[in-house]
């Protein structure tokens, strides 16, 4: 019991500390003035004329994004490194910074102005069925690890780069912050941006070293499902202060607060009455199949038409589905593979097109984006490596702990393009977070190589995710 | 080899007389002028301005087709009705002939204009997949049941329908045909629009009945596999008739020919090759997974540019790929349900969008409804009665064969929207076939009952297809 007090008062000092920190840093930037970048252009507006073209469009589309999203993954694969980098990588270079820059007449060729819309909608579909699965595959008992280490250090983890994100926004406001966004939402904003990790990148890296039953593979696996949980939390927050006209940020905070209670208390019990239903079946029938859709699609719905983003609605009901049973299994089966072979290359695709690494020039702005890395990868490795110091970690360890921690893969990618479309984020800081969350990530595997830390040779995974 | 010449006779005869019939009716219909019914609306214009919020109201519209499909779809098959008929007609009582209607505020919060291009974008890709699907499923060795009763009844089930078709295209085209279409354009597709057997619709049929091992069932599927080819080549012929400027017809058909060879006889050796490795690895692997992709679309895409349809080079790379593989079956697994369940849905309620049974009033317009239907299921019944009885099936078998092929299901709708899209079928004109393919279909199961030729007592079908 004297253990469990002492959590409490260590968490509830923290947090108290945090939000003292935050409220400094936001008291001395709320004299700063807006960059002012001009949001960034809307889509393109498709018109009635092209509609019987749009689909040999499309196609097309698709079938360079996918056959590019495969060869880079490979490519990435053979060289030891996360294959969903490869395809993230493969996203960027049919955007305008490679592709468009090097044969801008390609580039529309194959993606013309008036599929971006259609490729928009894919995106955001693939991304919501994407999160579903990634909720679906988050092992609810980890975050039951109520080790003094696992929650020392995915608070760490969080607290840090939050705050030291929330600093560096006193000097990027002024210079990059898009317009009109106040200081508030943008120091919020920058800061849920450095505290993300991918649970999924992370989880397969230690998979493909063969580490994820190890002391160190579980301690990981399970801060990230902490860190998930929290950051996502964090990211509705601050969605919800941006969206907000004055006195609907309650409102939205308590329609949240309300749907969540809806979805873990009674839509939970739904989700155990459908296994029941699938295992007295004993087969996942189109009907059973239908219904999880239906509620996945309702589930967004509802948190897209609150304010905080479809993706927690489609997040939050994958977690009420049993991970381990069979009805998520066949769930998995079911939509994985198209979700992860067609659908997410899109969206990196998207964020390619929307990444213009040809904004980021002159040496001022290369040094805010090795700022921007500096920081996020010191904060995410240093209050990870601290708090894995402080709870018993020799260093060797610590360090892994860290450089794991640091992976921010794909989850990264899906809240900058959230900002991008808020208004927070100018599309120069755009991509400099983008140029951040691929180097974060690609950096793991090397660094965890030269720690030594694998449990097994590192072995080609067939899967991306 | 007498046998084989006499058939060889048989065909050429059959088939010369039905050019010449055709031939015949054509210049008795190059005096008609069409009636000009302007073609239907584009789609709505999209701006740029609602792209932010146009995902919630994709998965409103989303959640509501899945909802009101699997209603009516568990309803029909409570009536032992296809289900799929079911979700056929939730998609056009969410259009404007029936919510539109009743409650214009609903029908337009549920599907306003705006998401049109999406919803049909997102149609257009789920039939391209379940072509695809049809396409994997079709055995190729029930095309080598060359008994004469197969060939004889599938190609009477084809030529008396299409003959009959276009002689009351001469009726038709005065009065009901689209804009700017020539009479052969008209009659050619009206004759296709008759022949039409759903094979999946009438597979499923004889599932559910336990009919499909008996030698009316082996018939029926036979006739109904031989039947989808020609009239699937027959459709092709036609859409690129009604595309062709002059000149380019041979162009088209001759780009046809050389991709048709291609796929038959190069793809085919990849497919095996795909089919090895997959045995080789053990499993479908997302790369495996990918290249299948990959080439459906690329075979869709390549079809689409040729301007013979997406559809035909989805179907043509689903058939060279051994259905009764273990890839085959892994794919079926990993995209089926989505297909079914998610996309085919949206298909159907776009159909009923442009389905407007308004359109149809007044007498003349029901007589000429009912005179499509007539002539439709006449056709198709008296031909493959006809031609049963002659190859020496007692009556009662003959007339099952006929009501079987009369399956029009949802074969019919995609062939009614290509039409629509051409420019090919006025909006009425649409209509009216919609409702021929629906009370056809529907008709099949409580007229085989009556006939008694169950092998087995109805029972309920988990599946829709």
């Amino acid at each position: 019991m004297i253990r469990r007090s002492r959590i409490a008062i260590l968490y509830a000092a923290s947090l108290g500390a945090s939000i003292g920190v935050f409220f400094l840093i936001r008291s001395a930037g709320r004299s700063l003035t807006s960059a002012g970048t001009p949001r960034p252009e809307a889509l393109a507006r498709p018109t009635a004329s092209e509609a019987p073209g749009i689909l040999l469009h499309v196609l097309l589309a698709l079938v360079v994004i996918i056959v590019a999203a495969r060869i880079l993954g490979a490519l990435f694969r053979r060289l030891n490194l996360p294959q969903v980098m490869g395809e993230v990588v493969a996203g960027i270079l049919l955007g305008p910074s490679f592709l468009g820059w090097l044969a801008p007449e390609a580039a529309s060729l194959v993606l013309p102005v008036n599929t971006a819309p259609y490729l928009a909608l894919i995106s955001q579909v693939g991304v919501v069925l994407y999160m579903f699965l990634v909720g679906l595959e988050l092992d609810m008992d980890l975050l039951q690890e109520r080790t003094r280490a696992a929650i020392a250090v995915s608070h760490a983890s969080i607290v840090l780069p939050f705050l030291s994100g929330a600093a560096i926004a006193l000097w990027l406001y002024p210079r990059y912050s898009a317009n009109a966004v106040s200081f508030t939402t943008f120091a919020l904003f920058i800061g849920v941006a450095m505290s993300i990790t991918a649970f999924p990148v992370l989880a397969r890296i230690l998979t493909d070293r063969g580490m994820q039953k190890t002391r160190l593979g579980v301690l990981a696996l399970a801060c990230a499902a902490i860190n998930d949980v929290v950051a996502w939390c964090l990211l509705a927050f601050v969605i919800s202060v941006a969206h907000a006209q004055t006195g609907s940020l309650l409102f939205t905070l308590l329609t949240t607060i309300g749907f969540l209670c809806f979805v873990l208390l009674i839509a939970k019990r739904g989700a155990l009455r459908l296994v029941r239903w699938q295992t007295a079946k004993g087969r996942t029938t189109q009907d059973i199949f239908a219904v999880v859709c239906a509620a996945l699609l309702l589930s967004a719905l509802v948190t897209e038409r609150i304010g905080i983003h479809a993706l927690f609605g489609a997040f939050l009901l994958g977690t009420v589905i049993p991970h381990n049973s069979v009805l998520a299994r066949d769930i998995r089966e079911k939509c994985e593979d198209l979700v992860v072979v067609l659908l997410l290359p899109v969206f990196f695709v998207f964020t390619g097109m929307r990444t213009q690494i040809g904004l980021v020039h002159g040496s001022r702005e290369w040094l805010a984006c090795i700022l921007i890395i500096a920081v996020a990868s010191l904060g995410k490795f240093g209050g990870s490596f601290l708090a894995a110091r402080w709870t018993g970690s020799d260093w060797r360890e610590a360090a892994s702990i860290g450089v794991l921690m640091n992976t921010r893969g794909l989850m990264e990618l899906i809240v900058l393009n959230v900002g991008l479309d808020l208004g927070v984020l100018s599309p120069v800081l755009f991509t400099m977070f983008v140029i951040m969350a691929v180097v974060t990530t690609l950096v793991t595997t090397p660094i965890l190589h030269q720690l030594g830390e694998s449990g097994a040779p590192p072995s080609p995974a067939p899967a991306a995710s």
